[in-house]
């Protein structure tokens, strides 16, 4: 059974403010939670009898069974899972230093939650480790994003960053890639296995500050060229096909030959 | 100002039965229902002043013009657009006329409207005219959906159908594919322009019985080979990286003779 406080302050996680001020996060689900274990601190864990039998190694400071209608009155999913736990949110390297040997992804304000826990997923599938946010993006550990990413938040490192201030003190011939209407073919582009790729607003796009700092204007033509067709593809959606389009060209596929 | 029968009616048509009673549904915002006036009936169109006198050109059966407030009564939306109009739902021609000169997306059960959405969105952006979904998929005129797809709805066609049923009917040669774990690298797989290219349910993939009637299984690589990652990419983000090789593949770009 829920202790009152308990319940209180895993509902408390849906607000950043809460997460914080506590250095703690939510995360619901036996993928998410399982993986996540590996890396963070697992404060408590609250499962069914049924997880905990099947799940006698993950570990945790404390752990409690309830049944799936109390897990319902603390998930913030419109389907609870039979197990949820908070974690301790790691605290980010200060200052961070940026990898000038590896792909890393830079947002530039988005927005939507999902759209966050999606990228942060498929940078894991394509092997980018760092992801560099804006400071006026979404929140990485909110309980939506935790959701989204399936478990991609243990291996891929999320911060926070003043971008202009950041991209200004990358080296001169350091590769910064941006997407752009008007920027060049991404596959008649030749993309480097390093550097950073930046991704703009839901909305808007890069900012106009941003933007100035990127030196390379990329763009993944819609297909037949010049036909009618929606303004743009969804960030999640564009940020996947970029960072395919610079692994296809770093593992040079058996293709690239004929 | 609304009239209670209107207002009544708008709401209703959060729900799929009251839109396939009345034949009908909602988009919100200037973009969607800008675009999408060019292809449906509009039944109605509900407005605010300022939009209304910048907007002179949409053609409406009716208009109503209502406060920002009051348009707030009737959105699906967290943050309310300046406009909303009811269309005509398109009446599918039966039976659907598969092409075979075409790249046709086939949806096994995608579940999420957000999805559904984008992925109706690129398949307009990487020229696919055709969405052909399973009946247990997501309804492609819910107002989510709607809004997800940005407009893309006045090009891209959504039919529904049993896709066992109908994948027996191609022709023995013709092109299936479809991602799985075990598939081959589709960077290393030629791809046609033509065929089906069939994407599963978030959680489970594609279904068995659709599974045995793909002839061509493709994988989307992550990066580095081998390391340990998220089990998969999201249903929408796949699709795109799968449609974008299609059309980069097709469309012969320049570095491929590199």
């Amino acid at each position: 059974m829920w202790s009152k406080n308990k319940l209180k302050f895993v509902r408390s996680l849906a607000q950043k403010k809460y997460r914080d001020a506590e250095g703690a996060f939510l995360a619901e689900g036996p993928k998410a939670v399982g993986e996540l274990a590996a890396r963070f601190n697992c404060r408590f864990l609250v499962a069914t009898a049924d997880y905990l039998s099947a799940n006698p190694h993950i570990r945790a400071a404390e752990v409690d069974e309830v049944s799936l209608r109390e897990l319902a009155q603390a998930s913030c999913l419109t389907t609870p899972h039979d197990v949820l736990a908070v974690f301790d949110k790691p605290v980010a390297p200060a200052p961070f230093q940026l990898s000038t040997t590896r792909l890393s992804l830079v947002l530039d304000g988005v927005q939507d939650p999902g759209n966050l826990g999606t990228i942060i997923r498929l940078a894991d599938w394509f092997g980018i480790p760092d992801v560099i946010c804006s400071r006026d993006s979404a929140d990485a550990f909110a309980p939506k994003v935790v959701q989204a990413t399936m478990g991609a938040l243990a291996r891929v490192q999320v911060v926070y960053a003043d971008l202009p201030a950041l991209l200004k003190t990358v080296p001169r011939d350091f590769p910064v890639y941006g997407t752009f209407m008007e920027g060049d073919n991404i596959y008649a582009a030749p993309l480097s296995p390093n550097g950073l790729l930046v991704m703009g607003n839901e909305g808007n796009g890069i900012s106009p500050e941003v933007g100035s700092l990127v030196n390379r204007r990329i763009h993944i033509p819609s297909f037949p060229l010049g036909r009618p067709t929606v303004e743009s593809l969804n960030v999640a959606v564009a940020t996947a096909v970029a960072c395919a389009e610079f692994r296809r060209q770093t593992a040079a596929a058996p293709h690239t030959s004929l």
